[in-house]
């Protein structure tokens, strides 16, 4: 069997960020209905079972983005927190570090794990080279600031570029990690 | 006779940077030699009959990267100083604004024109919305650090995406200004 893949699925401006500096992602959606039918991302979570994502990240989703219906209900949840927080059967807070936990947990049997964000659980994953997979949607706009994808602490990192898809406005890149 | 088009055909890294800061590009040439055909530059080369740059990217092509052979030798090059320099038959020193001069060049009849960069050069014209076509060459390495492409007063400024490629190591995005 496959070991099962790290993945990181995001959106970026052509510049690079992930969202304004504020945390505003409606530019996100700032662009015209789209015609061709998109299944990018249905494919890659129908390869997971797993989403991780950050303590900020987990409110604004369940806050500001779906208020009314969490969207990864069908999966497992694990949020990255600094503070002492209950677990519940769908949701693990861990407030330990994510690097050591996300290596165990690799080691366990499983579908694969899609990093939902932010950069307080990209960064460390990829300074320690944890992500197997990267596909990153580029929307045509130049934000001008915001919170960048990749950070100074990553120099001269180089990936393997895989392939590579224009579908309505966003151009695909999918990267590999370098063995 | 369709117009001719300004072109900024450019490689950066996958954080968006054209030249380390201090102006290094080494990092291009640093990644495996390529196996498959790449004609991408000669196509955009067959287009053009006219180079554009400033004075430091001037420098650089005459100094270090091809001190023996200036490789635009077939074309008219246009410089941007700020300095008074005397023009020859082959390179034109300009020292006024880029972009009236650009703008009236564009009306004159010829082929397609090159923004071979730096900074100085791209940026007024990109401001100006002069850019008819960004071919962006994207090297999969992240350096951390450099002169960015985009600059933060393009500021929600957006583009229209029209294809994708990947060839060897490199992902080639063309956009289009907005109408």
């Amino acid at each position: 069997m496959t070991k099962r893949h790290i993945i990181l699925y995001i959106a970026t401006s052509l510049d690079g960020y992930i969202a304004k500096t504020n945390g505003d992602i409606s530019w996100l959606e700032d662009f015209p209905t789209p015609t061709e039918p998109d299944n990018s991302y249905d494919v890659m979570y129908e390869t997971i079972d797993t989403v991780i994502m950050g303590r900020t990240t987990y409110e604004q989703v369940t806050q500001e983005l779906a208020p009314n219906h969490y969207p990864y209900h069908d999966k497992k949840t694990i949020v990255v927190t600094s503070k002492k927080e209950r677990s519940s059967e769908s949701i693990t807070f861990i407030n330990e570090p994510i690097v050591d936990y996300l290596r165990s947990l690799k080691e366990l049997p499983g579908k694969n794990i899609w990093i939902v964000g932010g950069n307080s659980v990209i960064q460390p994953l990829m300074e320690a080279n944890l992500i197997d997979d990267y596909q990153i949607a580029t929307l045509p706009i130049i934000l001008g600031e915001g919170i960048p994808l990749f950070r100074p602490h990553h120099q001269h990192f180089k990936l393997v570029p895989k392939s590579t898809k224009l579908i309505n406005h966003i151009i695909y890149q999918t990267y590999i990690k370098r063995a």
